[in-house]
């Protein structure tokens, strides 16, 4: 009777970071999930309503709820602090996309969350979209003889005002790109490397919005477009040609083409993660992969920049 | 008594690239060490005198020799390539600093050695330095309060020439500045991070010529200051202060000061790199250590860049 009341108990959650990812897509996901159970929000400015809200994780973990979880939608910058903070007050982390700004850091919170045996859940919603395990999948059974990914979408319409995504840390046009990334290296496993890079970096910014890549994943080649400043139509493909014929995934993954043949299927991803954060919890387990983080790094390291002209919001 | 003749063998080596570190390290190197013969050279435009001369990997392996292993001392950039080829050959394989021109390159190559069976050894020459091991051992008993490394040369007087130092891949002030970070994660083990980088990229260049990086290493706060255009005495320092007192390692680790007491040792990176690939191959395993390569790419990707004004040799 314990045990089956305590299984049924909900994860008691913070949410660390209320911006646009975290209203249009945390927040709805938390609600319908029954495992979970939002008490609490993290915000400089913006407020929950029907929670009680702090201004940072440190006057969160002074309040004394009994928290069993944070999820973290911050941006990458400063978000190493908030996991470790959370870790070290014995509470399970799920953490929105990148997992932090460098890959040194993810290493020191996963160390971190090993040695003090919480759940960590670096997500990549991404992968969690309704097309990428059916292509997974059909692609299993095939030789791949080229990926040509495309990824091409609007930065005022998406990220409004949101200088940092510029500034050094923030990516520029590889925060959409790396979902692209995490959704590549998500239906073709092997060995993914970045040969080169072109990065246009707008004057007075720190990161590109636009940028080319070659790859490779074992022998087979991949090229990636990513272009921050793209009206109309947007563009969030990847097309996978094999000796049985085209896989083309759009809209993000959301849609799967096979040979013209369209598989439709209702967007999900931020339940998915927030079941499988569940499911981690329960089984005390972490799900931590840094290579789509890798293949940015090597692209940053070995990019040729070319300065474009500024850009205003 | 086969047996005996057997391990008495040396290693049938092969040098891919002989440029300035090749001919002032490792042709010495090699040439007193017993444990290795040197078969051959790969150069596209040196001549190693004594042995059989190639222009390329693919020609040398075409030439039928009885090769055991190559050491491959050409710029990162194409190194990952030479190094699968030699995998796919049946070779040992020794690299120079860094291993390749990206992490996703490096993961690669583990995984075709791996796969291969066969031996792989990531130098990271710095890490032989006489100083090194004594340093560690020192502060292995002591708590460290703080780092900080200054690593200043002259890029004229090091590198005449090499103008890919500073192209994309090239790392540029990197280029030394990586042998510093190799030290110091070999004297204080632990989780390093970068937190903020600001990099100086000259006019019509790729790569820095300057960088101020903040890391930790755990908690202890690492500042570390990298000059190419560093006339006068040349300083590759790492000073670590301790609750027992301070340490300072110097000329790149060859004089170590321990509350001002000095010692000095001959120098024998070179050879202490051979020996311990001697010893890989023997035992057929590898060292493949990519913490001093993550922590540049972190850099590249959160860096600040300023433009400074142009280089010429």
């Amino acid at each position: 009777m314990a045990t089956e009341a305590k299984s049924a108990k909900p994860i008691r959650l913070a949410i660390i970071g209320v911006g646009k990812i975290a209203r249009d897509q945390h927040l709805p996901a938390i609600a319908n999930d029954p495992c979970f159970e939002l008490v609490a929000a993290v915000s400089r400015n913006a407020v929950v309503d029907g929670v009680d809200n702090y201004h940072d994780i440190a006057e969160l973990l002074a309040a004394g709820h009994d928290l069993d979880a944070v999820s973290i939608c911050t941006p990458p910058v400063g978000r190493s602090a908030i996991a470790m903070a959370a870790l070290d007050a014995g509470l399970d982390v799920m953490m929105e996309k990148p997992p932090a700004a460098t890959l040194s850091e993810v290493a020191r919170i996963e160390a971190h969350a090993v040695a003090a045996g919480r759940s960590l859940f670096a997500t990549w919603h991404s992968r969690e979209a309704a097309g990428v395990a059916p292509a997974r999948a059909w692609l299993a059974d095939r030789t791949v003889e080229r990926v040509t990914i495309a990824w091409r979408e609007d930065i005022r319409r998406w990220h409004p005002g949101q200088d940092w995504i510029l500034e050094a840390g923030g990516f520029g046009v590889f925060d959409p790109g790396i979902n692209a990334l995490s959704i590549a290296t998500e239906i073709l496993p092997g060995d993914w490397v970045v040969h080169r890079a072109d990065l246009q970096v707008p004057e007075g910014r720190m990161s590109p919005l636009a940028a080319n890549i070659d790859l490779t994943c074992g022998d087979i080649p991949v090229t990636a477009a990513f272009d921050f400043l793209h009206e109309g139509p947007q563009q969030w493909d990847i097309v996978v040609e094999t000796d049985g014929g085209t896989l083309k995934l759009s809209m993000g993954g959301a849609i799967l083409e096979i040979d013209g043949e369209v598989t439709e299927a209702t967007d999900a991803e931020y339940p998915g993660l927030y079941a499988k954060f569940a499911a981690l919890v329960g089984s005390r387990s972490r799900d931590v992969d840094v290579t789509p983080l890798r293949l940015v790094a090597d692209a940053f390291l070995v990019g040729r920049r070319t300065i474009v002209p500024a850009f205003a919001w």
